[in-house]
């Protein structure tokens, strides 16, 4: 597989808890559902070309004004349509599978950004690489997940800073995919920081579809200056927003109980997981900041344990479809209380017996 | 304006009738909204990203396998993604424009085919430019509404037939848009035929938007040989139809009663609006098979009576933006009846007191 929760695909007689998928275990927003329904009969007009409603609503919860938002049928048709522009694409690994998929379907030559040994950027190399691709008049982009699926990295503001600026000197245009930004409990904001550089060589990606509990509803949105707002809103298809989405996308921003209950509830169970996992002994855990964990097992391969876990109900994401990374990693998502007790309990089952 | 149902860009103090956008009068089937709510919590988890529950919904209403069937975001994405496929996309118009547009967004080269006075297909330029295409190596393909937008005029089966045969012996793919093929009340189905030819060279798209009243849901499929299939799987975005419009797509194909009596419902209404436009001998009528009306007003311009509409709360498609089409056309849709009535006696009103 080269996507998690693809549960269908592991159908057993039980059901699954899916660990392959980072989702909110907190669920959709209360009052969501509700207010989708009171809004139900919008489907049956076109939504507002312009989503003048629900780039206002985006507009208050990010701080930026609403002429630099642009929505889409999740955050994966924004950075589609994002590369689009451009001819060449700087991918640091591993990452989401999807950023070399869609470079490659929009037939952007790509350089890949081997990490340092723990997983994380390579400044080094990166800048050696902008500085090479500068000079033969492509135009260039670089793609980094803030944090970064699936190490859970995060990049400081300083480092943001750093690279940015060296995206500006050599014209090469910085591509955020902030998707999972909301859970890391970030002590800035790269909208702030984007919007006072007037988003210049700059784009931000979000997603609703994970933090706020939805994936099935499809609602990404870039964050970008004006000229790019006008390429994407021609490359777009029209209307990609559904009419639930862009309902529940003027409610669930709005919720702050729900953003911060959310925040501090992964935070806890991550550290929890972090701990209960530090103690097994069998596993490098890498220090994500994100509600998902990378894992790499310290003596064979994960495809035993595997098994093992969908045997007892559990999907656990394999990683060596990730560029860079083995048959010795594996990618968790941070759930609920219960979920993750569950999951302990049967990883010390499998090590134990080892 | 580009699209019709942009309402919003011509807010008054009034609800306006949106005489611009082809929507079924009826509405959504009833029981649609109790379906969509009973399966609310679908979008907690990712969509099944192969869609096979809908895609065997949609099997058993085409009577066509499902490995046939790709889902997407509307129409107009099906569409899209087709066309990355070609260098070179002939357009007879006039016709939808997004097909302009999605082509010179994948870089098609276009050619155009003028039509019949009466703006019907003219064949034979369509053999002569499709002849001339073949030998360059480029690959090309043919699109054609089906019913045409703006002109409501469907092709015979045999004209299908002979347009198709004349892709296949000059390699040219041919992709049939019946995004309103429903409201035909067609005494063929294209996908029957196009099986029987195992998909060579042919490819339908259809919408759920139209016909069942969902405009705002999303919710489109192509039709195609396993080739083409598998193209557009790597072209699409992942999880594009959300989880609503999955859900919408499990239960609107079954309701055979809501099918049959909107197609009785736009027919005896599409007459209505016919007979009574015609007494006005202010219009030449294009004879629409569709759920819209294009007409050409004999004398003046149009843009006096669209905005005296427009005062009166009713807006209609004004089609200079039609390729072909001046600012003597304009497009209706076939609404309720109380709607219609509405329409024809403020156009009596306008045209008397001429």
């Amino acid at each position: 597989m080269i996507h998690g929760a693809d549960i269908l695909s592991y159908k057993t007689d039980k059901d699954l808890i899916d660990f392959s998928s980072n989702i909110n275990p907190l669920g959709y927003p209360t009052g969501l559902m509700d207010f989708i329904i009171s809004e139900f009969d919008n489907v049956k007009s076109y939504p507002d070309i312009q989503y003048r409603e629900l780039r206002d609503s985006l507009s208050r919860y990010l701080k930026t004004e609403a002429k630099y938002i642009v929505p889409g049928n999740g955050a994966m048709e924004i950075i589609d349509g994002v590369l689009s522009k451009f001819n060449r694409c700087i991918i640091p690994y591993p990452s989401f599978i999807e950023y070399e998929l869609r470079a490659k379907e929009n037939n952007c030559e790509i350089e890949f950004i081997a990490p340092n040994p723990d997983l994380s950027l390579n400044v080094d190399i990166l800048k050696s690489i902008i500085e090479n691709c500068s000079d033969d008049g492509f135009k260039n982009c670089l793609i980094i997940g803030n944090p970064n699926n699936p190490t859970g990295y995060v990049l400081s503001l300083e480092e943001i800073k750093t690279i940015h600026s060296l995206c500006i000197e050599n014209e090469v245009t910085l591509i955020l995919d902030e998707a999972f930004f909301e859970f890391t409990d970030s002590n800035y904001d790269t909208v702030e920081y984007a919007n006072s550089m007037n988003y210049k060589n700059i784009i931000i990606v979000r997603a609703a579809t994970k933090f706020f509990g939805l994936p099935g509803i499809r609602l990404g949105y870039g964050i970008m200056n004006e000229d790019n707002v006008n390429f994407l809103k021609h490359s777009l298809n029209p209307w990609s927003v559904n009419s639930f989405a862009e309902s529940a996308g003027r409610y669930i921003f709005n919720d702050r109980v729900y953003i911060k209950e959310s925040v501090e509830y992964i935070k806890k169970e991550r550290e929890f997981l972090y701990d209960q996992i530090s103690n097994l002994n069998s596993f490098k855990i890498f220090k994500s900041r994100s509600n998902y964990m990378l894992l790499k097992a310290m003596k064979n391969d994960v495809n035993e344990l595997f098994d093992f876990l969908l045997q007892n109900g559990i999907l656990i994401r394999l990683c060596s479809t990730f560029r860079g990374l083995d048959n010795t990693y594996i990618r968790i998502a941070v759930k609920s209380h219960d979920d993750n007790s569950y999951l302990i309990k049967k990883l010390k089952e499998f090590y134990n017996a080892k």
